[in-house]
């Protein structure tokens, strides 16, 4: 088989409406056939012009730097409870994020009462209730015992909510699906110190408290805390930010965000959960029968595609690059299939390795636009074999009574003029 | 075997000085024996004392968070040419940092006429020299081509070049070997855009020149372009910073830093290399002969110890855990060994999964301090069996006239008080 059997090969659709196969866009490259997307100007061949500002010496060293004044826009967007300032969330632009980790700067948040101004000298954390030897740590003492790193994602339960709505939201990536990031989280394991304090067997439960103006508390099953839970002191290598924990965030793979219970002050090892406000009135499911779905920790498979995304516009018809996310709370991405005819063929993508587990993997598959309609979609399969279901078959099983957790597959329709738009397909 | 067996043999010493087992710590803690790090008042078992910062509501939201004000002292130190602001280098804190990731306000620089301020949409880089087709590429237009991601170190070849000294620097780890820093890079293989352009069959290096004043360029041979070279657009998620480059960086996984131009505007490809004043004048190795090493690209397999490192006391005898960074430009590190008594005996530390090519490796492993003197080391060995020489052997053979590719090992003496030196050992 020779190079143009190749290009034929690769260049071929693999999927309805101009999916290709995920090698095929490096193939294209070395055959060349890429191609209108450099400018070949007359004057290539020489010398680029001068630019201003390779006419000066440039700015001077600063000891923690900042993005360029050219990325204003790059930011969170949020939204407070009336009346106050923090309470809310905020969404990360994951579409104007590329690769896997969130700087710490754009991780999501959301808060019940604004952001602890903590001093860690003064912050304790306290191991109570069913233990044999009650202990409490400062952060020095934290700081002795053995470390472990690993890259998680962290998703609100409550995003991409807008998806249970009767019609799409005229919304944009960040607004839709923006409570979710990832981040290098490095920290003490959680069973190293229950060991220390020495776990009743009564303890089925385990009580995290935060030490912001709410409160806020959460019930976490003991398997859990012995498994994988981990005491987060660094996020991305810098001690975690205020805004997601400072000095101490509890990190639960996995788990939905609220749970990852943030300036954490204290665990208390109970028999049973604690129930408090924010497991019954709040981060639970309302199901059509009128029940409730309580406890449901992990984050189900998902992805979404962060390129293109709704308020872009694709520059002309050609070759694209289908770029987007995925993740799953219960272990490993294996497989993404991309669709750009609204789920009526699938190909493949390509994962980005390392493919870690419960951690946001990327994935690319190579596209070529031929100007007209199309329907843009990704659906993610975990190492459990689950498929991550269709919109309409996610809400006939579990109603639209709730906002959370929400893991359809979401749509891009792309118009003739290349506008990209949110909608139920 | 029982646990108190398991006890007794993880706990005994695997190596002089006190070194234990990698995997000794959560056993010992799992048995309750870490002891004495934790506080346990006699309140312990009632409630915490509610802190000032729960009484009140904490702060709003902001479109891009910063990290506490408590951490005012983690941050680049940076020593600039006389008469000039931003030529000279910053140096990661090391020492404060964990994990691997180096969050994008820390990564080091070295810059040799400050940093420019590019505005992307004026931005070109062009491609030229022994190709078929001469090319020029716009920000938007490289966003089309096909990208990918990896986690990468970066190191100044002039990083530990004090090491060279004939005494030992009385510095900490971020003025001795803060030129190292380690993040996400994304964007687009450098071979796809060198396919596009036609590679003439004479071409084998390429002159890369960043957008700064000073014209910054290195020659690159052009297997290692078509190799693993990225133009990256992307360091951990967000647009790559001014101080990295901004809008477009050369990454050349495992090349000593300066090859890997910020700014870059210019890739020309040549028969030759270009002999530009950065590898002539500079980044060369003068030896004892008097004759001079170019061309040394990839940075040799290395570690250093962070925690503890000079300028930390150690607080009283105990259970500590001794951890750092190992790298290796030529692939993965397979082992990282760490000596508590000057090299006499080793023990292989836990390295943490993943290990990647290219990229910062954490290792750790627990100690037990008696009190009395230790110097620590550790000696990291690569995927290719080489393995990190000691400082007087990399002396002996290389002399010590230059100030680049210091890769020998680092020792920390730690007296009686605790205080901990750099030493030559």
């Amino acid at each position: 088989m020779d190079k143009k059997e190749w290009n034929t090969v690769r260049l071929d659709p693999v999927a309805g409406n101009g999916l290709l196969d995920r090698r095929g866009l490096l193939v294209a490259a070395s055959l060349g056939s890429i191609g209108g997307l450099a400018l070949q100007p007359a004057w290539a061949a020489g010398e680029l012009a001068v630019e201003p500002w390779m006419t000066h010496p440039g700015s001077p060293f600063v000891g923690y730097g900042q993005p360029s004044k050219f990325e204003g826009k790059v930011v969170r967007t949020f939204m407070s409870a009336p009346g106050t300032t923090g309470t809310g969330s905020s969404r990360t632009p994951l579409h104007f994020l590329n690769g896997t980790i969130t700087p710490n700067g754009l991780h999501f948040e959301r808060h019940h009462s604004g952001i602890p101004d903590i001093d860690p000298d003064a912050h304790r954390l306290l191991i109570h209730g069913l233990v044999k030897r009650p202990l409490v740590f400062t952060l020095d003492a934290l700081a002795r015992y053995p470390m472990e790193t690993r890259i998680a994602f962290i998703e609100c339960g409550g995003n991409s909510g807008a998806l249970y709505q009767k019609d799409p939201a005229p919304l944009g990536l960040q607004a839709l699906h923006g409570l979710v990031s990832c981040a290098e989280w490095t920290g003490v394991r959680l069973a190293t110190l229950l060991d220390e304090a020495g776990v009743d067997p009564q303890a089925q439960w385990l009580l995290a408290e935060g030490a912001d103006a709410a409160g806020m508390s959460r019930s976490i099953p003991m398997a859990k805390a012995m498994d994988d839970a981990m005491l987060a002191l660094y996020q991305n290598g810098e001690r975690v930010r205020p805004s997601n924990g400072y000095p101490l965030r509890l990190l639960l793979p996995g788990y939905e965000g609220n749970m990852n219970v943030k300036w954490l002050r204290r665990l208390k090892l109970t028999q049973r959960p604690t129930m408090t406000k924010d497991e019954t009135s709040k981060y639970t499911i309302l199901l059509p029968s009128g029940k409730s779905l309580q406890f449901v920790f992990p984050i189900e498979a998902k992805s979404v595609i962060t390129h293109p995304s709704p308020g872009m516009n694709l520059k002309g018809r050609g070759l694209y690059e289908v770029s987007g996310l995925a993740w799953s709370g219960y272990g490993k991405i294996t497989r993404v299939d991309v669709s750009a005819d609204g789920g009526k063929s699938w190909t493949p993508a390509a994962l980005q390795e390392p493919v870690l587990a419960k951690a946001l993997t990327r994935f690319r598959v190579p596209w070529r636009w031929d100007g007209g309609p199309a329907v843009l979609q990704s659906r993610a399969t975990d190492n459990f074999g689950y498929v991550q279901p269709p919109r309409d078959a996610l809400i006939a099983e579990r109603g639209a009574r709730t906002i959370y957790h929400f893991n359809g597959i979401a749509s891009w329709a792309i118009d003739e003029h290349g506008e990209v738009k949110h909608v139920f397909a």
